[in-house]
């Protein structure tokens, strides 16, 4: 089987490495020649991993044709680049290919989720299916071979289960999952509420604090989740707390880090003024107040997050009000 | 209302600072003289916070019968001292009071929990009940002032209501509970789940690996705390996911430092021949353990962390046979 990994980021780098670690047919494709050329000449990506390594098997090629051989193609690209990419790969496909989905946000027109949007681009006839690989899982330690565990999440369990004997490894563990509507919105619920994990770490709260916001978090993803009729178990697992717990506790996480600047300036401008990368929660904050509002669900953290990225509102007060509100709610 | 705190330990002087915050009456009563003139005379307990200068009104004694006048004796001294404390307190017990509860292990004996101990111990007569107040709460944080959430949780609505007027103030935050067989039990297991998350890390392993920990520590802990009859959704709060996300993950954490030790050598017996402090998880393992082959549950994470304290099991033995074991059971 053939594997082209679209997208030369962090994510993408690490993932490909670990197809090639499995002795597996593997290429990058990446839009930057600059990045293309030194993995393919250098077995490095500096940008994401300075001090690291690459397998030297890890090839990388920046001619899009390369999809034509291929039976999975894997999808590392930011949510609002999903369905652009499906696009351009869509005339070279031959055959039916296996999507691999590993972008945890929403559709930037209409909020869709990854799987649907991917589904709405590419034919059936091109498409065996989508699976998601989706889980607590920081690029940043993959590359570096450590333990980590992740879901093949898909509808079509057969290629869910072809997913996960192409990752799977003594340090890259996939297990399947097969509620694809939960699964995904856990992942990107969890970067709303990494995101104000980030903003408190930045005021200056503790660790005493930010176990209290991980708890009402996980209650907040559960009661949209399931409203949106995901299965509650789902939220328990991999998907739900594991990857919540990650994104909210490690310096790795880029929502963590975006909030964290916002908290130390006690204002989100900082962020809209300098940002260069990618910070998925960002946009889903947006996403999930306007489908909250729509479907009247109890969201706090993520009206406070919204109105701190999107109405000014001083994450200092903000971060008071949410902490005398909602904790109220438990039991 | 009268407090009396036993214990001038880092919790006990920070629980009491919190009431001395609110203009309570209160007094630490400890049996080291030298702790307690430091804290009457320099308002500091170094020891524990060597860079904290305690609220000035902050009183101590070594003389014990100052409970005689207490409407509420909080009780800060480990599990297995708990019985104990409260035989001694007995003799100058003149009313009825409300006992505190904040040691989160097993008696030594009998493996009972704490407010059963509590009650054995102190007839009715001089008992209105035991208030347990547990939750996601590190005391270097709590007497920095930093916001925290924690539950008072009772059989006896009316008490755990005092006690949470009693110590609620705009940086300490109390939520009633009374699921109390739940919360206890919620609050042990973790002890034993963050001595793994210890061990994993220095073992070297990373984030994304203790968030799996923490994913399959939780579901141990349902499958435990319901089976004992515990409900399922007090594993969701505070008492839950919250301290055992608190304690995977603070280096405040004694649990977790054990463990880091203890997979920094690879050996458990580095922490047998040096240890001097109370570590519950150490023999709450041991507890938990016994309970689990009595009742038939499966807790694969309490096994291994038994067979590396009890049984000279290498951690690193340990933890590749649980990582490839247990998580198999996603889904």
């Amino acid at each position: 089987m053939k594997t082209v990994v679209i997208g030369s980021g962090s994510w993408g780098t690490a993932l490909a490495q670990v197809l090639v670690d499995n002795g597996q047919d593997c290429i990058i494709w990446g839009k930057n020649h600059e990045e293309v050329n030194e993995i393919q000449n250098e077995h490095t990506i500096k940008k994401f991993f300075p001090d690291v390594q690459l397998n030297p098997q890890l090839q990388a090629t920046a001619d899009l044709s390369v999809v034509k051989d291929a039976d999975v193609v894997l999808l590392s690209v930011p949510s609002i680049a999903i369905e652009e990419v499906c696009q351009s790969i869509l005339p070279y496909l031959t055959k039916k290919i296996i999507v691999v989905n590993t972008a945890k946000g929403f559709h930037p027109g209409n909020n869709d989720r990854m799987s649907n949007v991917i589904r709405d681009c590419i034919p059936s006839d091109k498409l065996s299916s989508v699976v998601s690989l989706i889980g607590p899982s920081h690029a940043e330690e993959v590359v570096l071979r450590m333990l980590t565990t992740i879901c093949a999440v898909s509808l079509n369990e057969a290629d869910a289960m072809t997913i996960q004997h192409l990752f799977s490894n003594n340090y890259f563990r996939v297990y399947r999952g097969n509620d694809e509507l939960g699964s995904e919105l856990g992942v990107a619920v969890k970067n709303a509420i990494a995101l104000a994990s980030g903003v408190l770490a930045g005021l200056g709260y503790g660790d005493n604090t930010k176990a209290a916001l991980i708890t009402r978090g996980l209650a907040e993803m559960i009661r949209f989740g399931t409203a949106m009729g995901g299965r509650q178990e789902t939220f328990m697992g991999l998907t739900g707390i594991g990857d919540l717990v990650v994104t909210c506790t490690s310096v790795h996480s880029r929502n963590f880090q975006a909030g964290y600047q916002i908290g130390k300036a006690d204002d989100a401008q900082v962020f809209w003024q300098n940002n260069t990368k990618t910070v998925e929660g960002v946009r889903t904050a947006k996403v999930l107040y306007e489908l909250k509002e729509q479907h009247q669900i109890d969201m706090p953290i993520v009206d406070e997050i919204y109105k701190v990225l999107y109405e000014g509102k001083k994450p200092s007060v903000s971060a008071r009000d949410l902490m005398l509100r909602e904790l109220k709610a438990e039991l």
